[in-house]
């Protein structure tokens, strides 16, 4: 299915155009227009599901067969010194169009770099951890 | 194969007790003991591939089918509202250990949640993007 108002349905199915890497059957892989390194690309299924909650296991599983054969075609022409490969759910993780996608972010090995991309610790008192590793436990 | 000196083998394969909450012939999930929210996991391969470049196709399809599956559990008992989930390769891109694993993040809509992860922006000059694009495409 296709969402008529979903840009990145658009981008996906090539009725907007832009920077596109890679096309087959089920995926269009873009340039990401708010790179945070240059090559910055996007995997991007072809029908609309709004995260990794709705996308089928079968399709998530050639997604990232995807994502690491551009990773290895991307490091060989870019010449990147590693990758992150990412991929956010809803708004309080940072995702801001509501189509399933996964980010491809080369990484140099240059002044800055650091400053790119990472997190912040929380709290990992040793207790509260076995807590929350007993309630989080599948049997 | 397992790597001698390899910290994340001994986690994954039980030589070293650790906060695990699924375990499968594949696979251990435990805390991350730098936890960046509350619940922050690893999807460890009880084998050892260095990053996503070394681990076979079949096996990182199993990985991100695994971390949909405890995406939607950890959601559901941590009632988190949103989910990184997040693969380092490389020490430019803030891979400390060598063994492959996918970090699960799961995101709270709270005060001060947007400092914990993001990334800055690059130069995205639409000229150099074009460029750019010319010289990854697969066609």
């Amino acid at each position: 299915m296709v969402k008529d108002d979903c840009i990145f349905c658009k981008l996906a199915n090539g009725v907007i155009p832009t920077n596109s890497i890679y096309e087959d059957d089920e995926f269009n892989v873009i340039l990401d227009a708010s790179p945070a390194t240059k090559g910055h690309a996007l995997i991007l299924p072809k029908e609309h599901y709004a995260d990794m909650y709705e996308i089928p296991d079968e399709k998530a599983a050639s997604v990232i067969k995807l994502a690491k054969k551009m990773m290895k075609h991307m490091t060989d022409v870019l010449g990147c010194d590693g990758f992150n490969i990412v991929q956010n759910n809803g708004e309080p993780a940072g995702q801001t169009v509501f189509h399933f996608h996964m980010h491809l972010i080369p990484r140099y090995d240059v002044e800055g770099n650091e400053k790119i991309f990472g997190w912040t610790h929380a709290d990992a008192d040793s207790e509260k951890q076995k807590e929350l590793c007993e309630k989080l436990k599948i049997k």
